[in-house]
């Protein structure tokens, strides 16, 4: 049986469009509803229960919106609020970006020590480390919250010696360390991956959370028979896309992370998201 | 006449200290009533509407908190969202940190040069250049943009070559204009003057806001003859600091930007923030 109904997708802003243009390539009769929550990015420095507010909050907006599947695409949010979110409707499956990631890692580390980098929050949650130690208890992990990282990305700084720095600064203690594998834990950090691939070494292997996390959603569609109709590959052209502030910036970066441009994209108030935790 | 009403102050995070320790500095005996929006930090990067939004949502806030004078300790906020707020309520005096920098900045070129840095917000609004021409048209202003500055402070890179890097980038190309005097327009790059200092060169002045703008509330209290009264010099244990969030980090990065530990904080959640427009 197919389903018409798009997929949910938040994100403290629009780095989980790694995520939805990850879902295009591999599914590309699916449709979208992304909400970016641009007016209170980034989550990564905030409290656990500030995070967990916000996402509770994004998430009462998007599943009353007829969606089939729920995506919780920043690691920060899934690090520290995913239990909140699934807690508000147990028929509605909810993923994050964490488990995929922390999968994937494991199949690929040999020497069973694994680095982690993400947001302060991210590190501090701890749930990559749970989630690889559930699967294999045999396995190190070592995280390291990146703080520059994504406003380096924001900046478009890619390729520059301030980024060779940075990077040095942050990933040189694990590969001191040890590790064969490497988990970019917050979706920002793909667009760094040439230089932390030259900063760690070929012999690391860096796992992108946003291709695994896509990957797991089409198979819990699959599994559900409820992937898109129809023989279209259009399902980008019948997406919507919200955000919580349109900054001067938005187009070109939402740009950066989708590698093309996006629909239209319409403006949802901060009020407008609150009172959905309120009624 | 004396007046022990405390003076309102807030700021998108906590870089608005630096206001307040200026203040206690040469006001000792006045109380503060401080709001770090530390939820929603940092604005430099959203739009004008948004900012404004966030800005009126705080004053309103405050204002109804019988202070006698509020000052807008963010320059991205009274850069764009200055007189949003000066129209809540007209008999009470409103003063940002732009007017004030921009005189001092007035009063030490010889060249007729001025830069500006601060977020991309504060420099796209050009509050600064409109207030220095308003005082001297002939005067030349060069705004800069320096989006990685904030961050920098934040993750503790004062002397490093990460910083050194960075400065590099943003101010050899107004170094280059020829300007003599530098307003440091955000709260958080006092903290990086000794590196921007040396990039920039003994020869241009560098100003800052924060102290300025202490003295401009100074002044006004003093006018209206509404300074605290008694003999005693503590204030600041008389002060009142609320905050949207209170990350882990809280309180090691308040007394980054107050040079001491502030009293408790208390909490105060979003929501309450925006009910305070709607009533």
């Amino acid at each position: 049986m197919s389903d018409s109904r798009p997929i949910g997708i938040f994100d403290s802003g629009l780095g989980g469009l790694t995520v939805a243009k990850e879902i295009f390539r591999i599914m590309p009769r699916e449709k979208i509803l992304y909400l970016g929550d641009t007016a209170r990015f980034p989550y990564g420095g905030r409290s656990p229960e500030t995070i967990g507010t916000f996402a509770e909050q994004i998430a009462r907006f998007l599943i009353p919106r007829d969606i089939k599947l729920l995506i919780v695409a920043c690691n920060t949010a899934s690090s520290v609020g995913l239990e909140r979110v699934q807690k508000i409707n147990h028929s509605m499956p909810v993923i994050g970006v964490v488990l995929p990631g922390a999968k994937a890692s494991v199949m690929r580390t040999a020497e069973k020590k694994i680095g982690i980098i993400g947001t302060k929050a991210t590190i501090n949650a701890g749930a990559y480390t749970r989630a690889i130690a559930d699967i294999d208890a045999s396995i190190k992990t070592y995280g390291k919250p990146c703080p520059l990282f994504a406003p380096l990305v924001e900046e478009g700084l890619f390729d520059s010696d301030i980024a060779r720095l940075v990077a040095q600064r942050y990933l040189y203690p694990l590969v001191d360390i040890g590790i064969d594998c490497l988990v970019l834990g917050c979706t920002h950090y793909p667009l760094l991956y040439e230089v932390i691939q030259e900063t760690v070494g070929a012999s690391i292997q860096l796992i992108d959370s946003a291709l695994w996390t896509a990957k797991e959603a089409q198979d819990i569609l699959l599994a559900l028979d409820v992937l898109a109709p129809g023989s279209e590959s259009e399902g980008i052209a019948n997406s919507a896309f919200y955000a919580t502030d349109l900054s001067p910036d938005f187009e070109k970066s939402a740009e950066l992370f989708m590698g093309k441009k996006i629909p239209e994209v319409e403006m949802i108030s901060l009020d407008e998201l609150v009172a959905c935790v309120k009624e």
